[in-house]
């Protein structure tokens, strides 16, 4: 009875997206660990862009540098 | 110290009962374990449906599924 | 579907209390919100002394220095 | 930047199985969101049985009813 | 790469505030742990007022009661 | 009352790394949100090396490959 926590940024993940998610992730553990789906959850937590941080700093403001520096 | 996180699907839980899970939850902490109730967090977790997923789909899917079979 | 997780410390907690527990919180989510125990998951997470701190350092110190402030 | 949690009860799960969901989550992150695979993590938290709780009683004792049920 | 993950009461917290959050959130990995920057992760999880309980009750009342306490 | 949890690989951090681990994110919660210490928690969870993966596989591979990268 698996439990999946998926977290990612809010940035406009749609119905279709997410139900992939939700397949995606309990067909990974019917496969691997032969567990049934029907005790399987996936829980997705979609966070704000500005309360996810990496680098030191808010996740946009990070990807900025990066772009900058490969583009540098 | 107790931290307790109630995750459920966000279906018009009333105020009212978030009371009762917090309070339910300290009680339970304090009867079998002791704990301080001043120590005790609860923090419960409202995940839209589309955002919940068991049986490898959204929980919406996945209920009317279970209605039809049993109906079936 | 609940999912609920309990943090505590680690500190002799038994297999009965654990069932308690269990019972315990899943009967809350039943007489509160008329979920389906069947699909009531919980999960307790104990946690060694040395990594849990409240008040800024680890438990064990903190709570010897609230009983030496009581007594004092 | 996705973070996966994978929490499962602690009954053997091999190093060759953990490999394989570590490579399935991120697999899923890439093809469904099109994340980086370098900044996706998974972390796999294996649960004791005594610490997993479905159906209100400990995942043993639910396994064995459930067993025993369609046996019966 | 350390994931770290800050959960606080939805009162008002200022974008500024989250960098500050996670940049020294991060700092304390790099500094305590020698953590490499571009692996760690900072997540804000903001929660509804209504949904955070300690002492058993939502923390709106629970603040009241000990100001009143300390008043009184 | 933050509730602040700390994920990292389990290699050896000393109890004094996480008394400093403790007090910095409590520290961090007062300077920049005002906070009391006596209401923040700081749990610390240690994954095994085997649970954690980046990069779609074990953080051990990972890290070899980025280094052999590095050095190739």
């Amino acid at each position: 009875m698996p439990y999946i926590r998926i977290e990612i940024t809010r940035e406009g993940v749609t119905q279709e997206q997410k139900k992939q998610l939700i397949a995606g992730a309990t067909e990974l553990m019917v496969r691997v660990l032969d567990k049934d789906p029907a005790t399987t959850f996936v829980v997705i937590d979609e966070v704000d862009l500005d309360n996810w941080g990496v680098g030191g700093r808010p996740v946009v403001e990070w990807r900025r540098e990066q772009a900058e520096a490969r583009s540098g």
